[in-house]
């Protein structure tokens, strides 16, 4: 186990009716003028964002309101928030959507409060500052685990290029988390946060830590909590009880209590940003097509982690004359359930052809030794090898 | 699943020296003058003390200490704290040991701003304040959880009566937690402490909660990770790996994370309190020897879950044409485990005769409708029966 840091100070309020208590949150975090920033027209439609207004009114919370986030989160988008932060004298920003619309609004609690140009922090011009505005969020789309996580991405569309940062000041305050909001959310957009709350595990699970016991356990059970009632939302979406468990397991999958005393491994997630970058597929969309390359490419790196993640995630009996076939089993099970919630697991599947394989490996966002990834450190040549397996419809 | 709120805002910092971190997180927490509150002489003699002065000394931080705290904190003790604190204008109490140090470090910062006797808030004659100076920790003996809890449990010895309270102003502000500080820890306290933690977590576990899958599959695998490193640290008490396994379930085990969405029990707790607060054990012997008794008493309220902890966490192969065997296989593969580890399972192992049943069956604290648990609401009569199973050596 390695040394680590744990502080997830987001307060969770979970459970019906919990967008009803935003206005008494932000009073007791002491925002003076919120900024309530939202998605699309589905939250005025749904009646959500009147509840939330209704919430703040009755708390006697001034604000302001913003929408019209695409998924995501684009750089201009931040630059106007911020902008309207400061021209509104904003205190506090309360998220209402999924994770775009949090980290949109991340982003801007920091920028707002930075001299330069927010995208500083993303490019590696400026180091991420200390400091942000609060944020609490009203979550309506389960995948991202930025309700609860200290990370943020935003794409900068001018240069085609989606950047991450992670740093505690951006943690939420709070976040209401309401299944009944997640009834609505189509099969498509559903299995996206499905596939995308795994990822956040499984970058997690694979480590070249020994003796992180606790955090496997939790990791494979948050797993097969999420394999097991995926079907149930896709055949009813408005089960309450199989939603609240995918919720939940979204915002525990990207808190980082999954990830106390490891070190994960997060290529796929650079990989997968390139995607974005070029293709705007959706995210979860994207890591169920690198995901499984990424896994087949680096299986042979520790076969035993492989076979474990096999057995106690999807079930498979253990060959022990043919570990490395057991281990596959497993990753060929991973796919089997992505394909069985409607996801793709080719580009072939995204509409994403071969042709530009080798710009993305180019630009996948490099540590300073030119690698990326940390169970095994890969060079973009790597990369590019597995771009090509996710390629390859008949791997 | 039952809608909840979760905020654990502890700062953990885990590894080897965390300790020499603590001035410099009491600087980040604020601290002005902060008293240093430790256990008996042996944090003295290993040089933690020592070490802790000087990571305050060289953060520029002003301290007093005192020592002597004894297992099940009294209630004499938390009100000298109490006195010390205002006479000194003590702002912020860092507790140096395990959960009776932390136990009544909490209860003196809550008591120092009541104008009250303490005692008040545990007895009921007082609502608990919503306010409390902040605690820090340096862990010692993982086991109570109060490390990253909203709890505490203070014994009047006068009355005889020991008594819990949870209150979110009492969770610590951090904890320090190096593995290496429980390598001297004796056999008898490690085991006491592994109890203990196993408690924490099957009080929340049964429940009649349905669908609250993924704290099941994490309450399964702390479960299972602690009895796995049991015997590792029980054989090489320097095992760093397995101390450490052990060092963050407790943690995890009781600052609620395993409580989500769930209605824990508790009445083992209260059943314990009494043989506490009568003879003086270890808490974490008293469970080992009152928590059997009580899932055999309660078993067949829900034969399924029962049937569930059997197999996830002991690898029971249920019987399908007797599920009630299956069911108690658990329970006697939970007593198996004790003793393996030198626990009592039985009253004679505490030397406790049958004698004063009726008293501490009496004494249970029960709620306002004159019962105690939630997976069973029990009576007085049924305490008692339970009191006799744990008295029993041929059941």
């Amino acid at each position: 186990m390695v040394d680590f840091s744990f502080c997830s100070y987001t307060e969770f309020v979970f459970g019906r009716g919990a967008e009803k208590k935003a206005g008494e949150l932000l009073k007791k975090y002491g925002a003076k003028r919120t900024l309530i920033h939202y998605g699309g027209r589905s939250a005025e439609k749904s009646g959500l964002l009147s509840r939330v207004e209704e919430s703040l009114s009755d708390a006697g919370m001034e604000y302001t309101t913003l929408g019209g986030v695409q998924p995501n989160p684009r750089l201009s988008l931040v630059r106007r928030l911020i902008t309207l932060c400061r021209e509104e004298r904003i205190d506090f920003i309360l998220a209402v959507g999924g994770g775009s619309v949090i980290d949109s609004a991340k982003a801007a609690a920091a920028g707002a409060l930075y001299d330069g140009d927010v995208w500083d922090f993303f490019c590696g011009k400026a180091a991420f500052p200390k400091i942000a505005m609060p944020v609490g969020t009203v979550l309506t789309i389960p995948a991202a685990g930025s309700e609860g996580s200290d990370s943020m991405v935003i794409t900068n569309e001018e240069e085609e290029l989606k950047r991450g940062v992670s740093i505690q000041c951006i943690r939420p305050a709070f976040s209401l988390l309401n299944p009944e909001l997640t009834f609505t959310l189509p099969a498509y957009q559903t299995a996206c946060g499905i596939v995308d709350m795994m990822a956040h595990t499984m970058e997690r699970y694979f480590t070249n830590e020994r003796h992180v016991e606790l955090t496997d356990t939790w990791c494979e059970g948050l797993l097969r909590t999420v394999i097991r009632n995926a079907p149930k939302v896709m055949e009813n979406p408005c089960d309450y009880d199989a939603r609240a468990e995918i919720m939940w397991a979204g915002a525990m999958a990207h808190n980082n209590v999954l990830g106390c005393g490891r070190v994960g491994d997060w290529a796929s997630h650079q990989l997968e940003h390139e995607l974005t970058g070029l293709y705007d597929v959706a995210h979860g969309a994207g890591l169920a097509v690198v995901m499984p390359a990424w896994m087949k490419y680096v299986l042979r790196h520790d076969v035993a982690r492989f076979c474990q993640f096999a057995e106690r995630v999807f079930d498979v009996q253990a060959d022990y004359f043919d570990m490395e076939a057991s281990a596959f089993e497993g990753v060929r099970r991973l796919e089997q359930f992505f394909t069985s919630i409607g996801m793709p697991t080719r580009l072939s599947g995204l509409s994403i052809g071969n042709d530009r394989l080798e710009e993305m490996a180019r630009k996948v966002r490099l540590q300073p030794d030119g690698k990326v990834g940390n169970f095994v450190r890969l060079t973009p040549d790597d990369c590019l090898e597995i771009y090509r397996l996710a390629g390859d419809a008949k791997q």
